[in-house]
């Protein structure tokens, strides 16, 4: 995914001052030894963006007491917020809490609503109350605990004597995740509010970032002291709008404009997975959905029942990777495949069809393509994809070639096929 | 995913001076702002692991020119080897190159060469040759040009008095890792090659981190100079050994130890996928896969398609959300489902025969389970999952109730699904 913002007349890029700024501090060996992506700065930044907070810096360091006492004495004055990670559990390469007592110089107090909170899971999880774990109940002198609802280590909130404020916060996701939502935030929000912003997103499917411009342009948008940026997935592009509040007239004028220029491409105005969006229409139908899928392989099937509750619409899917199991399960007419091949606007109808009926669904869905590195040809190269929407009405089916490899292929095509459906259901035409 | 050193008498975590350092800064807004996930840290520890080289610090910084260069100069006496990625792009928030220069009193020269490819390049993809897109065609002074073969901007290698190296690289993905492995590690591995390192590793299925410390505690493992690591992924284990050269015979009688005692829990020597591992084992027999999945929906069949060629002997899948498909698709019987409900040994056996039969493939499987977060009874917690294993000779089904929410249930019953078809390939028992 890639995010700018847009060229014309704005100056685009980080704007300091603009925002209140925090600093992340990641602590952890397995974070730079490359078998651990980092979500913690994703997870963290997205919990401050409502509260006009913004991360300015995030560093990752190894599990080594020296490094991380360094790293937290180079950011004490830099930063009014600081946030640090990980290093809180029971083994002896846990020694953040170590650190942060050097970086301060202060010392730790074993404290007793921990260690008793601790000594209970334990019992709870017939887990045996050592030393090593009675370590967790560590905190750092005058820090205020923030116990852990769903783990042993507690967090801490540190305020420093010149209204810095530091957070220590458990590693792994979920209990970093419970104590930043519960105790952490909430705080924030009373004790260091940001700059309150403005926003107005739309997230757009079937477009590119030069096309969205293009398609403004001509409307004749006006970025203005409004500050237009967007994140780019596969098949997805969220555009957005923020300003100040005292520019919340012009706000309101520019999201008119956009929001007509850019018209059915939109398919939310929030941050939503196309998946929940097709889901809500589905629902509010008692339509129900059923996918046939060759290049996909499943991963459009996976991706609509990561949801819960998609039972109510999805009746199943059939992976129809063999040209046997197309004509088998989903009734493909061999001489069509001899024909005009597996990868074609003729076999995406049919494995459409095919699916629709024998699974009993409203809507059926049918790809097929060539997802690649291999398999290409100059007719059919690799990229190269056809799918397929059929409903009691009929069906239609558009192609694409896709850029970028294999995984990139399959989750260009699912995407669109989604929107395919999301545009069936609106009546609106597909995007070739 | 988490990473620890094993307690027993090892001091565990980071080693410093054991291999050589180096450090990552990455550029770029987006990285901040909650939109992308940094995945070049990882990206760049796993490459350079083979080299003796290891990561030490990475820092992720706003497109911001003030900013990056305060942290270059910071790091410009800490760290050995440092590389820069992201902001060499065409728009005005791409300032790393202006901050590069800033940080070490340079200028800036427009290369020739690289301007002859931009302009190639331009050509090629009919965009017009614009002031921005030839800005990218910028270096430091003194710099060595690493021409990026699948973008515009070119990476460069800028070799400081003291012997200190810093390398820029583009911020997408495939140009980083293009002109990384092209030009950045050839001459690593040849100018700054770092402390060797012996290793073993064992890819485990089927145990957690306890029940691995458990094993090797009663074979009589003994660590002494080794370092005993592991990373836990949902159903996969890496257990790791890693020592200097001078320890290799104690590695060499300890890997044998490990092996031994973990015995066909392993199922990989290497860094491999489970998948990867199957697909050998069925390509080399000439046997085909079919899945059925129920609460994986799909999931399973998505990882067997990751990999290019699956098409040799993955037949396909059925995604039998609702019943109805269970029984008109796979051939479970209606009055098993009525007598045992869909999530149970009976349905997982029949799901496994039906694929296996309706798809033409030597060995099916079948997987239905209570993904969660709602559908749990006492008698079926959420979480519990039947999977079973169909081949010629009979079907066996195993069920287990996972931990964590929906994803990681949904991930734990597809991996172990999967190691069921490895166990029975080699005519040994699944893990219950």
């Amino acid at each position: 995914m890639t995010r700018r913002a847009v060229g014309f007349g704005y100056p685009g890029g980080y704007h300091a001052g603009m925002t209140r700024g925090a600093e992340l501090i990641c602590t952890g060996t397995e974070l730079l030894i490359g078998r651990t992506v980092n979500t913690h700065v994703q997870r963290l930044a997205l919990a401050l963006e409502p509260l006009g907070l913004e991360l300015t810096r995030e560093t990752s360091v190894p599990d080594h007491r020296e490094t991380i006492a360094e790293v937290l004495r180079e950011a004490r004055t830099r930063s009014e917020i600081l946030f640090i990670t990980g290093g809180l559990g029971p083994t002896n390469d846990d020694v953040t809490r170590e650190a942060v007592a050097d970086a301060l110089g202060r010392s730790l107090r074993r404290d007793p609503e921990s260690l008793e909170r601790i000594r209970h899971r334990c019992l709870r999880l017939g887990q045996a109350f050592t030393e090593s774990r009675q370590r967790q109940a560590d905190v750092v002198d005058g820090a205020v605990v923030l116990p852990n609802p769903v783990g042993a280590a507690p967090g801490e909130r540190i305020e420093l004597e010149d209204g810095r404020v530091w957070f220590l916060l458990p590693g792994p996701p979920r209990e970093f995740e419970a104590i930043l939502e519960t105790q952490v935030l909430p705080w924030l929000a009373v004790h260091r509010p940001g700059q309150p912003r403005l926003r107005r997103l739309w997230m757009v499917c079937g477009l590119g970032e030069s096309d969205v411009i293009e398609i403004l342009k001509q409307a004749g948008f006006e970025p203005g002291p409004l500050e237009l940026a967007w994140c780019a997935a596969p098949g997805a592009l969220e555009v957005r709008l923020t300003t100040g509040p005292e520019h919340a007239d012009w706000l309101e004028r520019a999201a008119q404009v956009v929001r007509a220029a850019l018209g059915p491409h939109v398919y939310a105005e929030e941050r939503l997975d196309l998946v929940e969006v097709v889901a809500r229409q589905l629902r509010s139908r008692g339509a129900t959905l059923a996918v046939a899928e060759s290049c996909t392989g499943g991963w459009l099937a996976a991706r609509l029942t990561t949801y819960p509750g998609s039972s109510e619409w999805f009746r199943g899917g059939i992976v129809a990777y063999a040209n046997e199991v197309k004509i088998q399960q989903l009734g493909v007419p061999e001489p069509l495949l001899a024909t005009h091949g597996a990868v074609s606007e003729a076999v995406a109808l049919a494995m459409a069809r095919g699916v629709r009926e024998r699974l009993g669904a409203t809507i059926g869905v049918g790809i097929t393509g060539i997802a690649g590195p291999t398999g290409g040809t100059p007719e059919k190269p690799v990229g190269l994809v056809w799918w397929a929407v059929a409903d009691e009405t009929g069906a239609a089916a558009v192609s694409r070639r896709f850029p970028g490899d294999r995984e990139l292929v399959r989750r260009w095509a699912a995407q669109f096929a989604l929107d395919h459906v999301r545009r069936r259901l609106l009546g609106l035409p597909p995007v070739a």
